[in-house]
């Protein structure tokens, strides 16, 4: 793998256009001592840039190029396009995005534009190329960065609804579906009288019109084919100013900051689209580490399994939470080398320096309030700055070499959560790592893929994990099929295979085109009240409980891992059942298990895959990165703040004691020295 | 009593049109062999029959109705107009619905239409005209269905705020009151400055303009008002449908489904315009049997105590509630008898084959997404169609006679939760729902009724119960006293009285003109904080809690029954009175009793007026039907899950063992086989 | 100071025009025997004087004023603006509110006009000068009452943000910056693009536009400048009206009753307008005594020290609560002396006669909807009627001395709430009034003062506590740090000295500009989850637990007073500090105390200023009014229902008992006979 950047870079977004000029040099004096090398910049530059439509003024960010390549520092540059200036928003109100309750915005925020407008692509892609043209030619540019946090409008979905986006929205209807009559038949108009007899009487999914919630529709199908519509949208915003910036600039890598599993846009379309994978990673109080070591898999996968960009994160607090913990010392470390250890090759943060005012003044930052190095903040950045120094340059380039493939499916996601029953209890990202956690607990290397993956990509796996897969896309059942048939090994279960690609249940019997695959029928779907739980009795001996739903399972060849306890009406049936399917095995999970049951399911197949799985001590996750060169590169990390003695790791001599949020790098089994 | 129809209908709405003509007579098939003898076909057949204003195409409905007859079901025929087709909603955007934010709809969901429209009422009149005409003479028809559950926007009000309802409700006001003063008097507009000086300054209760909330009004008289004049709107909807059938069938029942202890139509006189009762019941989770046991006798008692029809139910899980349990088996047959047990001569479901698309695709019906005969639900349901043929014919025709009536009065529902202050904590038919319990307990059959029932039909109860009778309109309360005095025994309790037909305070002290009948005067009305609870002691030894509120009561000529507890500075007054009062006795229950208090206060009064009273156990529900030649039918249903053993009822012999959700049915003490 | 009214008003809010005028004698024969001197009337008059915009009519209002004066009674005459007729709201739609979500109100419930409105304003100067050319003359006129509750438009804020409003505040910014630069920098614009470059640009803070709720906005300074230009605005209503008043009387005291803790508008601004201060005092079911007292004492502040009127108080229930307990015995009473003890010349209520219908119908009145003088209610007005007869005219125009002073900034109020981060858990009044608790239970008392009080006015003071003073305004930290060094005694802590004057973070380190005088640097701000506490161990033994916010401290001179406790990583760091600063010192309080907390640190400061602290019991309260001539009032109250006995204050003789709510007041120890 070729490296990306020329340097691993550390750093973040950079908006000094906000303080006095004389104050530049002692900031970036204090950033050098930080072993800061790379800045973000212009990323919410527009109206500084462009002041009027007719007029573009270079001066500051001229001078912020300079004061920062003065310093030997790399800069990710950005088109600065992701807040419109108010002179736009005056000038172009039909330019501004209207929300899914029919109201138009005025000016303020961010990601208040709408996607289609004519007005707004026009002018973010000048802008874009005018910023391409006079900057390409700088050395210190080893990124283009587009927008910013494509749909995040803080909180709120950044769907835009308006007249425009409807017209756009019926030719885009118009060429997929050709005819109504075949519109019809994928929406089941016939419910409800919704029978569509003229492409001009489709609105979009507003909550005067079809719209239940932002989530749920009456057809449903409309609600995921306008779901579709906007993220292509956004998507040509996006294509629009990076081509206008390869125009200028054939080689620099472009990308654009994703977040995760960010539910409105499907990540995997965007990753095409990019040289290299960037993302923000924000966990909360709650977060549990292996979910956000399932969000860096998903990214890596976005990219096609390439280095990815940590773009942003916070040296301490975010904001914008309820209650925002500091982070404990230490903790910013962790997560970075966390990050390292799924395959970033660079580790940025939001941001450089804390600003005096706006909503964001509260987020952390190296340079804090105290504008000084005397900040616990400041001292931790620069600790990590001089490890990564040391450490992490070697590492560069490296990927992760994984065995197990979990679907993570955006049609899924919405699918899943735009159903009107039979549960509320249900949140897609949550349901995939449930299985993704059982995974991470053994120390197993996972790559996140989409589920039309082509056979000949899944036949590199061993496992093939597909949590809550309640759409199934035309093929996919016939690829999973011929993957298992050939000695593959599929986990699937509740929700799974119900839909099919236009949200419509797959008569028959759940799970649709699954069925034959797994071996069972799923008669009926209970849902559990919150905080109910089901008893689970695996055949070995295992107790666990189940919850939110659990899937009444008649078994058609399958045999039953686990059956469900308790004194309902479905005591002594299977909760989990497994299905021999050619020469590979399939498995479906009835019931949503806590770790325990998870676990229960998920070791006994590593152990017949023959895939390492690690006893790993509560609190630690292993990981491996493994060079062009064959170096394989080892982290064990203390995820939490308890330390934990006595780790042992294969590849890795002795045992390791682990202080909280303590990070080991292993090179070959020979550590890196800090 | 005549019977209604030729036969008890077993079935439920069936939209075939959503499959392909060549799937139908394998459904029919399956449906045949689950017994099912009716299909309610058009329900939402608008967009089909009129595929634009000038076309009328009877293609696809013709078909259904062949299929159907030719099984020699019967049919209930809806008009079809509950959800507008798209091009209505495009071709005159004026006749939907303007919500109480002010947001007009677009299209989509149903219920989406203005009550005052003439262009809906047009249209709706044109469509139910035309669909008489045509199917009037077919013999397969044995029930009109005119749209469907009217209100019935999915969670919110169906209430239309628009300028032409605004037009149409002055004009009605103008009618009502004549003069402004009149009006200016009623609404009691020195409040705040809120005199009304000409008939156009008049707006409905808005959110921008004088709504607290869809529940609350500054000036109570003008949402009193609007509520009224709403409910009229759609009458008047329901009329016109109505009428245009008659045009074309003179005989033949009508109907249209509604919806239990729905706020927003006043149902008794929705009741008297049409000639059978048909609603749809969907308990909930938390929904105790008693509540249904009473939404039954409502409906029974909308009906005028005729039988009424079970026109939906699901035979599995609804899908609209956050967590949608499986019905347990022989659930669905409980709730089936225990309609029948209260009156009904229908049992229907919603639906006969479950949807793919839409947002009720995962609402239960007779045939699953399986599709097949092998689900529990499909042989429940034949089971339950085998059960009704066999044993439910008899029963037809037959009414419940009851000596115990309470009074559920929709203006008192409206008032009640109108009122700020002195508790958010009511819910009307929670509070009806109270005093009804401790009734069922006993297994007393209860007459539901208005509050403006004559006294001649007042005087064939032993009892009239008004739980929480807010509003006492002009009259009400003479009669209840010539009630009382010849003889009558009569329980009220805390908020009653407090308000005239304008929704004023009866000035002079609660509970206003039931105060003399009552023989308290209520001097303050202390509110409770939830979760908080008073001692309640009665004369007899039994202890209870109150809750909620506390009505301080001073007597004047009543006795205490029960008085408070605690340390309050209420404690040892009254908290439940009775009064002599001519030949009757009128009681007043001060606080909202838990089931103990209830029942410690209704025993003794049964006991007094020689009214039946069963020792039922927990979970047993014992109620009859007698028919025309005398007949009594007794069902004993076990309403839970729990077996009861050693059940005895009056004029069955022995005891019966009663297993989770047995039914057992009985002509004249003689057991009626399955 | 001279009394501002002949004598001690004893009355309220009288709307006889709600009831037939044959009924008012039997009303006012009622009252009178209430002992009440005084009726508020006129307060929703308006459309009532005014039919239509051409005519006056004052038939009504003249006999309501000679009827009351028939009784010798006083008369707080109001203008009658506070909700407009229904005719003005049709005439003039633009005159009508637009709320932050961009709906303009229709017409109804009250607060629903524009501030900015010409019409409105002329209409209104109109009204109050017709009112007060046609009464001024009568002699029972003792007091004016402007409009009523400005902003009160019931739960919700009634700021407009119409089009006028955003054409009137683009003036007010161009005053007030003069230059788009100012502006800009000021409100740091190069946040996110929001530099304006036209003031045509500037939109007000709605949801469409810069704002994330009614509390918080993207651009922080934004929202600031409304929420002062809006104060103005409204300011500028009551204005225009008390000039429009004496025009025609010169010297009659003219007021407009406020709400204590308001949020929306800066009552010290609204104090130095009004000839004497009144407010409307609704504790509800969880308010803590203290909390109102420091209501009483805010208001008092408000209005410079000078006595005040308790304009409203319930006699009985509040309605407007979820859940309106009932007062209990002798509550009414304890409450209006409480009022007296803090500075009140008056005790009035709302109202004097329940009103029959609108919203308020359920809110207790002296005459309740019994019409009589049998209730409870009556009985304890008619005792407090004759107590305050007997007990309040001799200390009328009495002060309360103070020698501790609390900043109450309506500034940092907007500021503190309108943070995004670090924590969503702190409300301004709760965090001021933790602080003012600690004095309130040693019976010290309090002057609540603008944090711009002059140097020479805070010299009078031994100690100054300014809890949560996130805004420091320009010139305060400078008189503060006179103060101290000239021997004062300064108390703040967490979220202090934060902000500038535009809202903009003092970089440099927390406290800003607060850091020399009270020698600490607070390097970071740590929320902790709602239900969270964090250790504090004092130096002197105490234990205590902080919550919500943990600010870590450096110390730059200060000595730590407490430090925390726990396993966090700053654990031992100080959570109190104390800095000696010329001949004065400055604490600072870390984190949010809970009661031992904050007593463990006002005690010993209490005692080293030798301020009298009592060791009062709990639940009593104790405080003083000194007359001119010397006399010194002391009021003991018992301010909860627990009965204490043994009750030593100093200047009483002897123990006292306290019964529940009792209330024994004393002139120079000897105590007035009831």
């Amino acid at each position: 793998m070729t490296r990306t950047f020329p340097r691993f870079l550390f750093g973040g977004d950079y908006n000094p256009e906000q303080w006095p000029r004389d104050t530049w040099e002692h900031d970036l004096d204090l950033l050098d001592a930080a072993h800061v090398n790379e800045a973000t910049v212009n990323v919410f530059g527009w109206s500084l840039l462009q002041p009027d439509e007719a007029t573009y003024d270079f001066t500051t960010l001229d001078a912020i190029m300079d004061s920062v390549a003065d310093r030997g520092w790399s800069v990710t540059l950005a088109t600065g396009t992701a807040a419109v200036p108010a002179w736009l928003a005056t000038a172009y109100p039909q330019a501004m995005r209207v929300d899914i309750d029919g109201r138009r915005q005025l000016f303020g925020g961010r990601h208040d534009f709408c996607p289609s407008s004519p007005d707004y692509r026009r002018l973010a892609q000048a802008l874009a190329s005018r910023v391409a043209e006079r900057y390409a030619h700088r050395p210190e540019v080893v990124c283009w960065h587009v927008n910013n946090e494509y749909g995040n409008a803080g909180g709120w979905s950044s769907y835009c609804f308006c007249d425009e986006c409807a017209r756009q929205f019926r030719t885009w209807l118009e060429r997929k579906y050709g005819m109504l009559e075949a519109l019809n038949e994928a929406w089941c108009t016939n419910f409800w009288s919704h029978t569509i007899t003229a492409w001009s009487q489709i609105i979009p999914p507003v909550l005067a019109g079809d719209a239940i919630s932002a989530d749920k529709c009456v057809i449903s199908g409309l609600q995921m084919d306008y779901r579709q519509f906007q993220n292509e949208q956004f998507l040509d915003c996006y294509r629009i100013e990076r081509d206008a910036i390869r125009e200028h600039d054939a080689t620099t890598p472009i990308t654009t900051n994703l977040m995760g599993t960010y539910k409105d846009f499907d990540y995997f379309a965007w990753g095409r689209e990019m040289d290299v994978v960037s993302w923000d990673n924000y966990p909360g109080m709650d977060t549990q580490p292996s979910f956000t070591a399932m969000c860096h898999d998903l990214m890596r996968g976005v990219g096609s399994g390439k280095p990815f960009m940590l773009m942003e994160q916070t040296p301490n607090q975010q904001n914008w939470f309820p209650y925002c913990k500091a982070k404990r010392p230490g903790e910013v470390g962790k997560l970075s080398w966390q990050a390292v250890a799924h395959g970033a090759d660079t580790v940025q943060f939001f941001q450089l320096k804390q600003s005096r005012g706006g909503c964001e003044r509260f987020h952390g930052a190296v340079i804090g309030h105290d504008d000084s190095d005397r900040s616990r903040t400041w001292r931790e950045v620069q600790a990590l700055g001089a490890d990564l120094e040391s450490r992490a340059a070697a590492i560069m380039g490296s990927t992760v070499p994984a065995k197990v493939a979990v679907i993570f499916d955006w049609s899924s996601f919405w699918s899943l959560e735009g159903c009107v029953g039979p549960t509320q209890g249900l949140r897609y990202p949550d349901e995939v790592h449930r299985f993704y956690r059982a995974l991470w607990r053994r120390g197993v290397a996972v790559d996140m893929i989409e589920s039309t993956t082509p056979l000949e990509r899944l036949r590199g796996y061993d496992l093939v994990v597909a949590p809550a897969l309640i759409m199934v896309k035309p093929g996919v059942a016939d690829t999973l099929e011929r993957y298992v048939r050939g000695g593959g090994r599929f986990v699937t279960g509740y929700m799974a295979g119900i839909h099919d690609g236009h949200d419509l249940v797959v008569e028959g019997g759940y799970p649709g085109e699954l069925r034959a695959l797994t071996g069972v029928w799923v008669e009926e779907i209970d849902a559990l009240a919150p905080g109910d739980g089901i008893d689970v009795r695996f055949a070995d001996g295992h107790a666990a409980q189940g919850g939110i739903v659990a899937s009444v399972i008649e078994p058609e060849g399958a045999q039953a891992v686990a059956s469900y306890g308790g004194s309902d009406f479905y005591v002594g049936t299977p909760a989990v059942t497994v299905n021999d399917f050619g020469q590979g095995r399939a498995w479906f999970v009835g019931t949503a298990l806590d770790e325990a049951g998870m676990q229960a399911v998920i070791d006994p197949i590593l152990a017949e895959a023959g895939i390492e799985a690690l006893d790993l001590p509560d609190g630690i996750e292993a990981s491996r990165r493994v060079a062009d060169d064959g170096t394989v590169f080892t982290f064990v990390i203390n995820v939490g703040e308890t330390p934990v003695d006595g780790v042992r790791v294969p590849g890795v001599d002795g045992a390791l004691d682990m202080g909280a949020f303590a990070v080991r790098v292993f090179a070959d089994g020979e550590e890196l020295a800090r």
